[in-house]
């Protein structure tokens, strides 16, 4: 990604616009949000990837997605795009595009294991309840992979990303991101960015390695979670990102998984 | 607040909706910006308080701000919310829905003194002009909190606090609060998340404590103004909120006020 | 600027609106973002300088552009406004609304070669290709200025600012300038805060100076590229421009150019 540095086509949520640009641009890749329709179409069609992120999706945002997911689709080859589904499940607007979106074949969708299990229940599967076991949260996962045809990239402590046959667990990351605003949705367009590159479960899986030791390098050694304040805390985040080796990233793939964990 | 995290909506101006974020994170709440009414309707209802900021209003954005106040003001029990009315007075748009928002109960008001002036003219009162005495002006503050039947909270070199009735005076802050674009819109949405968890008036007061005292803290013990840049105080800023412990910040309220200020 | 604070209208991207109005903060002036079309048209005529960026235009957004640069046409005496054509070229929208406003009198147009180039093409000149030497690419800054009677700021490695008969090259600024989103996007608001104050001429030279010296003074003196992340170097750069002296600034443009070197 470093070397071909990808343009990701970013129509995302208001709040995380500027930070997904800024963990692109240090993670080496080239943002470009661009949500009006007649523009959004064009751009996405020679873009390397193309980001759909729901988080504060309207109606008018909305035809973008549409035009930009169509260019996509249409282009050839087809150019890789991602799913993020954003607090879907009671609020009608965004669940319904989530349930729409995903028929049309996003390369990977990334959420947390509420809106995974929404979406499985959106698109006529099983959801997750707060009772549902390790276990049964990744199946819900892989059933979703499966009938959608895309890789699922399901966040948590240990985060779980599937196609459908082969499931990842990655166990890295730390408390305080999830005290920054944006970390997923950025995890996301990173996803994105990767995908330009290789495919999609490689994608997923080496953009979520390098975004979780990001977040432990940017908590620093022996830190504890209210040790380092959030501010300084993002700071050394896009820092780790910029300055952190390849190989680095790719030890946090050999480490070992708690047995029962899942996402 | 920080055992609670309770969930603020905010449907808030483009500047600043990722620093509100960020801010709220460090604060210890949970944010949610969702400006679609459809949606935005939907979650109002259930949040633990609702932020409406007037700050790059448009028409479609508010359409969303009139769905959501009419859910939190249809909740049983009813949400609290805060309107803060960013830059009204001269420009059309925003000064009318400021008059409209404020007739439908906001618990809290938060405003500089012109905006609050501005807010006392249009509903029938009073303005505030720059001849104005301290004790003019907080008068104009406590006849809008007595007629809208909100706690009022204007900004300033001071900064005052009114139910209308009880009025308090808070000697705290930094001058480079000013000079990072958001402070005082982030302060609404963390008052809005201590009117999650407490009464508007003694949530208005401890979050006008709990944002100066950052800003002290981010400003550092011997420097003046010139001395730390805007980057590293807003960083710095997010730290102190992060970490400061609650007993510091209820410190501030026990300092003395110099006699004749106001907002 | 810093004495008298000018008033900078932005109607600006919302990847980069904060880090716009943080900018404009450090550097001494006052931002209002408004995009509403009847708020935008009063906002306008009393400003020190208005800036229309087309980073992520839609079609309800240029409602307000439009308003707003008929507003600082009409005001007497005019207000200096600041057009960045961004990303123009084969997006349709926005392609066909640079061409609209760039007739209608900005005081300085801020792009790359290429958004120069293009609005060079679209304005009837001739454009800019990948083979083009440095001088043909002045030539083409240097017409685009003369048949629109703007001055032209066309960054690069070299930036390159012309009046059309008077041409100056600054050679300053540091490669993680571009690995920070919203750096170019910023320096066009700094031009408009400058043009409240002075020649557009002057103000886009000076405003230059002062980002590409604070983004030197960020990277530090001894780094090379991979050695400060983008998180420290952001924060840094927001300092200098708040902390770093006008003569210091000044000094930037007494620097030699290198011999056949351009934007």
């Amino acid at each position: 990604m470093r070397s071909s540095s990808p343009l990701v086509h970013c129509i995302t949520n208001r709040v995380v616009a500027n930070f997904t640009a800024n963990v692109l641009l240090a993670a080496g890749a080239a943002p470009a949000m661009v949500d009006d329709p007649e523009d959004a179409e064009v751009l996405a069609g020679v873009a390397g990837a193309l980001l759909v992120n729901l988080g504060t999706v309207t109606r008018a945002q909305a035809a973008g997605m549409r035009a930009a997911i169509a260019a996509v689709n249409a282009a050839s080859p087809t150019v890789p795009w991602v799913l993020d589904p954003v607090a879907i499940g009671a609020l009608p607007l965004r669940t319904g595009l989530a349930a729409e979106f995903a028929r049309q074949g996003p390369a990977i969708i990334r959420g947390n294991a509420s809106e995974i299990g929404a979406l499985a229940g959106g698109t006529g599967g099983r959801g997750v309840d707060s009772t549902a076991s390790p276990d049964e949260v990744a199946e819900v996962a892989e059933n979703v992979a499966r009938s959608l045809g895309s890789v699922v990239a399901m966040s948590g402590t240990v985060d779980l990303i599937t196609d459908g046959t082969r499931t990842v667990r990655v166990t890295a990351g730390h408390p305080l991101l999830t005290r920054v605003t944006g970390v997923g949705c950025a995890l996301g367009s990173v996803m994105g960015a990767l995908a330009a590159v290789t495919d999609p479960l490689t994608a997923a899986i080496a953009a979520t390695a390098m975004v979780c030791l990001a977040g432990e390098t940017a908590a620093g050694d022996g830190s504890t979670d209210g040790e380092v304040g959030t501010g300084t805390f993002a700071v050394r985040f896009l820092d780790a990102l910029t300055l952190t080796p390849a190989d680095e990233i790719a030890q946090v793939l050999r480490r070992p998984v708690p047995s029962g964990s899942a996402a």
